[in-house]
């Protein structure tokens, strides 16, 4: 039995429905003194990008032996696999979709089991929502500390997607896209220091987005002038660009995809 | 005192004001070891009868002992009375406005009890605050490990709603309707496998839904062919309506309530 | 170490993103066993004034040594400070731009501290986002028993705004506004009793909002007729313009910030 058992969640379930109420209270019937964390349920519907940047900007941030549920999962029930990724801190719970492809790039993955111990599963096993009758019972009994080899036998041809990666855009150019637009407004692209630094380059002398052609870099959001558009290191490590107290997609009109230049020197 | 003193929490509240935090801040006022699990605060507003479905979808998946809080409550400071709802494995406490109903239908109940020990109640009691005055006090006291009989006397002339009713249409033909659209826009319709059973039939011909013919069923999501809309039993137990990684909902151009016309075999 | 610590969380990050994830992550990371509990993530982006009467209206309901982390803040990575507000029974932590104004108001501050004994901060610190990198391992320490004093040294010259007054509109008539509108659609007032008998009145005679005059004041809900738009006290201690089982705001065209008279006797 762990100590302190933390279990998080991250799924595109919304709250709106029953969905993320019945996995707590399967996770909570196995292992009554686990505790659940939110990581969002707000993950665009069937969206494994989006799910596979949230769970690394935020799953890092825990205790060493969390475990982490992580369900978007259009082929629920289908043959793609359920899943259980061992890394050196963390357990990792879903199905075999790519989800996890930023956990196999950043960590140390120490196995990958094909999660098939039927007997540990919710009965009858709906073949439309395998979080509750799969993931969270396997999630818990590992929160209780159960061996994650009594789940399944390892697997080495999981699915693994890459990053979307930036392409050089010329010399000391670089051509982005913006991958997410927060609550905020932030346009955030894929686009980070390492990717400027490969260039030979250390800093941004222009964005262009469409039309637009931003030359002002901040450090902080409040360092901005008002109703100015600047470029800023965003907090998962990601240049974004911001208007002050103001969404910046609103004011640019930007859609997530659209691609970004920057000029650097 | 319960050893591990689970409270969930359902509501019509959003998550948007301050109302869902005052009641957990009166919960663990009341009882610090409870440990609070959100079903949904989405419930439309008012809408008793979506409540009692969310909670008929969830409330089965909780450890023994749970204390569910369940507050959709047009009527708050009027004279419909504060209950406690004791089934063999659950607590429930709301006002009685028909919420439970599904918990009647399903549960051998114990007893239900109107709330009237006021010295339980938080002061001032407001008149349109009763799950942070007066729910939640209760709940928390509950979770505690009260007896239930301290609360208030049983009665009997509690206040039920039947479900609504698949009807025929004719031979081998059931009409139902559109109960609820999810987040992913899936139709969940009010008809169940033993709906069907009951005409004499195992399996579904046709589905009709205005002008729409459905005659794919599939087994899982993904067996969906792209684009293609299909029946689906869903993991609550009701027959959806549903596409491939898209909304029905937004595809068909269908709301809730919408009749749905199944023809059987 | 305390018993059973508790930690709130207020802030404007929405629930889409990794932002408050992460931030758990970090809380729990510095202390396994607090109990984190959501007020709100959904005030209004970058809105100091919602987020300051937000947490008016719920941290009193929380149990004594609470420490509530709150975190609207477009100065991020500025000049402005991080504090830590001491009251009798409760702790503040988050950024000095006025978010704490009304537990000035309302409670006997022991000491607000300027936050700067960096060790404590998580590294790198980001200038987009001290919610994790500051705010969180400090409120996660303070949970664990910490003596605030570790954090830095007292500061006297704190920011704090004076909340919107009531002003008078001639002899026994009332000029607010309308402070923030509801999930249900109920028009909050910034109009107290205390407001009222401050005027030497007793009750509302009419209440005016543009064209719409009502006459009508409601002790709960329901007790309004269908389609009639009333006045109630509501939750927080101010008046509300409510209609039943409807939205008020919607029904009136009514925004934010709106004027509204109160004609008293």
């Amino acid at each position: 039995m762990l100590d302190n058992p933390i279990v998080t969640f991250l799924s595109d379930f919304g709250t709106r429905e029953y969905y993320v109420g019945s996995v707590k209270g399967v996770l909570l019937s196995t292992n009554p003194h686990c505790r659940i964390v939110d990581i969002s349920h707000d993950v665009g519907s069937h969206d494994i990008l989006e799910c596979a940047f949230m769970l690394r900007s935020a799953y890092t941030y825990f205790p060493s032996r969390t475990v982490h549920l992580v369900v978007v999962d259009p082929g629920v029930g289908s043959a793609r696999r359920p899943i259980l990724v061992c890394t050196e801190n963390h357990y990792f719970v879903g199905p075999d979709n790519g989800v996890f492809s930023f956990v196999y790039e950043r960590e140390s993955v120490l196995r990958v089991l094909h999660i098939t111990s039927e007997h540990y599963f919710l009965r009858p096993i709906s073949r439309t929502f395998h979080a509750r009758d799969i993931f969270a019972p396997v999630a818990g009994w590992l929160s209780r500390g159960l061996e994650p080899e009594k789940f399944g036998d390892p697997i080495t041809d999981f699915v693994k997607f890459s990053a979307p990666r930036v392409r050089s855009g010329g010399d000391k150019t670089l051509v982005g896209f913006v991958l997410h637009i927060d609550k905020f407004g932030n346009l955030i692209t894929n686009v980070t220091p390492a990717d400027i630094a490969s260039k030979g380059a250390s800093s941004i002398v222009k964005i262009r987005l469409g039309p637009k052609e931003i030359t002002s870099v901040a450090e902080c959001y409040a360092d901005g002038k008002q109703g100015e558009v600047f470029g800023i290191l965003g907090s998962a490590g990601y240049y974004e660009i911001s208007t002050s107290k103001a969404s910046a997609a609103k004011l640019l009109g930007v859609q997530r995809g659209n691609e970004v230049t920057f000029e650097l020197k």
